[in-house]
């Protein structure tokens, strides 16, 4: 790695085009004006919390074995999820449907932001762990809106190979407080480099 | 960012020279044979947790704010270790010194990981949260070892001045387990790519 690979700390505007919270059935949300996060994500939800249970994404781990959570939240774009309905021949795919918490709009490539990027919101902050994989639960969840009476073939399994690189990013919070929906946020980004042998 | 600038996962080894817990005085460690860690880090210890109080690495958070803490563990190399102290013209720097807790040796450029790289021993996986910024106070701790009358003006200065970069991480605990000294351990880097406007 040449210092010429550095690159330098950046900041760069966005907005929180919209808020939701888990409902039912799996893996769906809903639009809410605002949520109050604690250190642990959305307080009484499914992905609340700093650990959580090894699953299918960690096939080294043995199924159900406690670890480091890293999934508090899942964050999407307003245009990845438009270029993804796009490639699935779909006029559109709601951040209701694939489990979404954090909707925003105007980061181009939000799902390529690195690592530790900070969603800095007026009263608390997100900060980036990784970026999502997109599956077949919501691929399935997509379907039952789209197309209930299942009459295009394999179209649960077009997200998961559609959405690769645009699904968003899984977060956590690093400092609590109350988000709002029509927040103008910064995403700041760490010093960027790449690691090679 | 083009799809040329995407740099695969990559898998290389490294080895555990050395652990470490902490003593006093701060921010001092000693070396111990094994640690067993938890999902919070080294249990009973100063930095044990999922969260920490603000500080002066976070001006823009108010001083005492429970945040995220991503500061588990202080992981370091050998080799930069040699780095630091050519740099600064002493004949050595202990991991003792500065609080390390993980020494590794054999991973060229460690403080450089990108965020998200696993660490993967026997029995449990530490991910890289950052790249940790050389402080005064462990540039006093090599003070008081090195020149403990006093005798070279500013020596407690040049730690952070000459570390920058050779400091090593801060990192969590992914999976919990027992990590031991002179393990041959597997560092799995994430994709990496560099996001730009």
């Amino acid at each position: 790695m040449t210092e010429a690979a550095i690159v330098p700390e950046a900041t760069v505007p966005g907005r929180c085009a919209a808020l939701l919270v888990e409902t039912e059935p799996q893996p769906e949300t809903r639009r809410v004006d605002q949520i109050a996060l604690d250190l642990g994500g959305i307080p009484g939800t499914r992905h609340h919390g700093f650990t959580r249970k090894a699953g299918p994404r960690e096939p080294w781990y043995a199924r159900g074995m406690e670890m480091r959570s890293g999934r508090q939240l899942t964050v999407v774009a307003v245009e990845e999820l438009a270029l993804i309905a796009a490639a699935m021949q779909l006029p559109r795919i709601a951040p209701e449907w694939i489990g979404a918490n954090v909707v925003l709009e105007g980061v181009p490539r939000l799902s390529w932001l690195p690592s530790g990027t900070r969603l800095v919101f007026a009263d608390a902050t997100i900060v980036v762990e990784a970026q999502n994989a997109p599956c077949r639960i919501s691929g399935r969840s997509i379907a039952r809106h789209v197309d209930p009476g299942g009459a295009i073939a394999g179209l649960s399994l077009e997200f998961p190979r559609q959405a690769a690189g645009l699904r968003g990013l899984v977060a956590s919070v690093e400092r609590a407080g109350i988000i709002r929906a029509g927040e103008t946020i910064a995403v700041k980004l760490p010093r960027q480099s790449i690691w090679t042998l």
